[in-house]
Formats: structure tokens, C-alpha cells, sequence
């Protein structure tokens, strides 16, 4: 497994009159990071949620580092620190694509659940899935 | 019927770099207003949803009168137009809450659908829904 | 002058409970596709920015013609519609990238301004800004 | 200094597809309450900004403890953890305003910035802001 770094510009409405990324816009490019991680490995979470399987958070950290202004592109890459068939956490370092300079460290926990919400053992309901998690644990997911 | 506007004050993420709320956003408070306008008269959309109606957006139109600011606060009313029992067609001016000046001109028209995104015809179904919306088409509702 | 079409794919915080796009992100995804535009001709907005040219919107206009899901990706395709050195006036065809079905037709309008908001010609500032617009109006921008 | 607690609603279009709440927007929730508390204590955050100051975020942590839905109203309480005239750090409960049931844990660190980011000593430029916060470190602010 392989990954490709997730890329990511700001948009000009994710500015504020601070004239700089408003801090809970992070949040969201995260969350474009996983699913593209999701994708990358063969799991797009569209079809993972027809087959009623969703993945919300339970907890999230993030440390600002340095602003991102309108049009500067990151590079998200993510580490998959804890994984045990329930429970993930993700840690993120998100640097600027030009500078390699650091904008934010981050990390989120989720678990699996069904589409009532109920959490669920992935292992029993889709275990590639398990397998997939299992062996990214604790590696560098972009260099071999 | 008389119904209280809606006044809503600006947020802090609402703004963007140029310094004034993002366009977007505008469309977003005329849903919070409708959806006060909904309570008002008694059909709350949280149980419209239950009863598996939803009204969802065939157009929008928008003239932006003159920027808003952080922490200015608007005031909007709001004008139902048309109302065929299928559709409807809802006006709005919103204008600042001190100075009485314009900020907005707006428009959105609506259908009611069942939650399959079917259209429905409201009288069949919630005829109290019905009778309210006809007896508001044209009204000034905020005086009797 | 021949552009590429914008592509957008639907990010999952933009759904709302009813399960599709709300409809406040199209106008965003419009803002995004004039940035393209605008990056395409050479007069990157940022940098137009950075000299103090500002192109608010006056208007915008939207038909909601299908619901937008989350994952699918969409096609923008625009039209200058009018221009005159100092309004102009943006059409807009968002389909889908799969099925070429229409999913929002949508206008917007705009002027250009200084960094005090103060409307400008843009003819005697950036003569080759206004010869790039004028130069676009009625025309099909994807084909020679 | 007895402060109000900060009741928030949730709008529409704050829910995703899962017909939850989204998680980021829980951070917008946090800064609207911190802009309130400004308010309450006699600093509105518009003023200081006028003042050249503002407050950008260093850090954000957030436990998620139970979704929230379209409709309920949440309760957010702060408390001033840390203060040092540089920075400080806030925590806040977040509960359900019907059921008193805990929604969201969360803290957030702040420092005191000039109009071009540079950190700034409040004592200095504003000592009645540095008595506020002073005064109000480790306090209960909801109850004399």
C-alpha cells in the first residue's frame, strides 16, 4: 500500500475577515483527507454507507501552526496510529505543497457504526476492511 | 396571523477576506427565516420532516443591495407570493436592523415533497398546512 | 481563447439530512468555477487581489433542476453574457459528469471594485483584463 | 462577574447526510460563545478588532460525547483554564438544553495578536481586558 498525499487549495469562501483560513474548515479538509484515503485503498465511503457501514468522530485535535491564506495549497498526509476492529486514530501533518513548512498537526479518533449508529465490529460485517486497517497500523502509508 | 421578523446578527465565519459576509451565506439565512416563519405558524419543520414532508428549493434569486458586516444584524421579512397547493413562491427584504437600509432583495420558490423527493399536493395530506398557506398568500404578515 | 470545463465533486459536509447538496454550496461551487476562469485567462484573482481590483457579486439566480449527491461529480460550464467595462453579467450549466444531466442552470452578475468597494473601469486600470473580457462576451468558451 | 450560558440551536444546513450535526461545526459553535462571553464581560470582538486586536486560535480539542440533531438547542458553559497576559486556554461543557445530557467536551487556546499577527502583551495595550481575564481565571462564571 502505497498512497498518494492528499492535495488541497483553499477556497475563497473558506477565508474570514482575518483574511486567513477559518480554523474550522480544517476540520473538514481532514475529513476529505480519510475519504481519499477511503478511495485510495479501495473503500470509497459512498459505497461503504449503501452498505450501511458509516464512520463518525469521536474526538479531534488540532494544533495551528502557521495560517493558510486564500489560494496557498497544502499537502495532507495522514498515520493510522491505533486501530483494534472498533476504534481508529488518525494523526495528520499538513504542511504548505511550495514550502514544506508546517500548518497544522492533527489527529481524530472514530469508530464504525451501523445506520442506526450502533457500533459495530468491522471484522464480522466486511473484514477486507479489517484486513485493509490491520496492516496500515503504524506504517509509513506513503513510501513503500 | 401577524408574525415577529427575523432578526439575525452576523458570525464570525460568515465573513470573508474581502471583509463583508459571503454571498452564500444570505441563502442560508433565508432558510433559518423560513423555517421561523414555519414555527410561527405552527407547522415546525422538525415534525413536517417526522411526518416525511420536505420543502425543498426550486429557485433562488438574489440581490445584493449593499454588504453586510461582522455583528451588524439584519431584519427579515418575508412575503409569500404564490401558492397553488403544489408550489410556492416566497419575497424577502432583508434590511439592517438600525438603519432600516437594504441590505438584500430576495426570492425562493419551493415544492413540497414526500421522502422519496416525490411532489405532493399539501391539501391531501396536511389540509391545515394547506389553509395556512392560503390564507397568507398576499398578506402583509406583520400587521394585521 | 479555449477553456476546460470545471469539475467539482460533492464533499460530504456539503449534504445536508435530506441527504443531498444544500443548496447554499452551489453559489460556492459557481465562485469556484469563476476562479478557474479566472486562473484559465491568466488573471489569477488572487494576484488581482494583491492589486487591489475586487469583483463582488450584485445578483445571482438559481434553478435547482435535480438534486446533487454526495460523491457525484459535477461539470460547470459558463457564458459571459454581458459586459461593459464595468458590470458583467456570468451564465452558468452545471451537469452531471456521468449522465450529462442538467442539475442547475444559475446566473450571477458583478462589478469590479477598489479596496474601498468603490466601483472602477477596468479598461484604464488593467486594459488587458478588459480586453480578455471583452473578448469572451457571447462566446462559446469550450470550443474554438 | 456572572455570566449567561450561550444557548445555540442547531440550523439546517449545519446537518450532513448522516442527519446529524457536522463536526465542524461545532468549532464555529465554540467561537460564537467566546464572542458572547467578550460581550457580556464589555469587550465585543468588532471593537477590538477596531482596537487592532484580535484573538486567533492556537488549538482546538473536541470529544464528541453524543450527536446532535436539526432543532435541539445545546447549552455551552466556558471556563477560563489558563491565562498568562500571552495566551490562554478555555474549556467548555456542552449539553443538551432539555436533557442536561452532556453533547461535547472541549478546550481551545487563544493568544492576543496585532493587526498583522504579531503576538502582543494585553496587559500593556489594554490593562481593563487583562483585569477581565484575570479576574475570571479558574472562576466559576455561572454562579457569584
Amino acid at each position: 500500500m502505497v498512497l498518494k498525499p492528499f492535495y488541497r487549495r483553499t477556497l475563497y469562501y473558506e477565508t474570514d475577515k482575518m483574511g486567513i483560513v477559518h480554523h474550522s474548515n480544517y476540520l473538514r479538509w481532514l475529513e476529505e483527507a480519510r475519504l481519499d484515503f477511503l478511495e485510495q485503498v479501495g473503500f470509497p465511503y459512498d459505497e461503504m454507507e449503501k452498505d450501511g457501514i458509516m464512520i463518525p468522530v469521536l474526538s479531534s485535535m488540532c494544533q495551528y501552526k502557521h495560517a493558510v491564506r486564500f489560494n496557498e495549497t497544502v499537502c495532507i498526509k495522514m498515520h493510522l496510529e491505533e486501530f483494534n476492529g472498533l476504534k481508529f486514530r488518525i494523526s495528520y501533518v499538513v504542511t504548505d505543497k511550495d514550502t514544506d513548512e508546517i500548518r497544522l498537526i492533527a489527529e481524530t479518533a472514530h469508530f464504525f457504526v451501523d445506520s442506526n449508529l450502533k457500533p459495530i465490529r468491522i471484522k464480522k460485517i466486511k473484514p477486507d476492511i479489517y484486513d485493509c486497517f490491520n496492516s496500515a497500523v503504524g506504517k509509513d502509508l506513503y513510501n513503500e
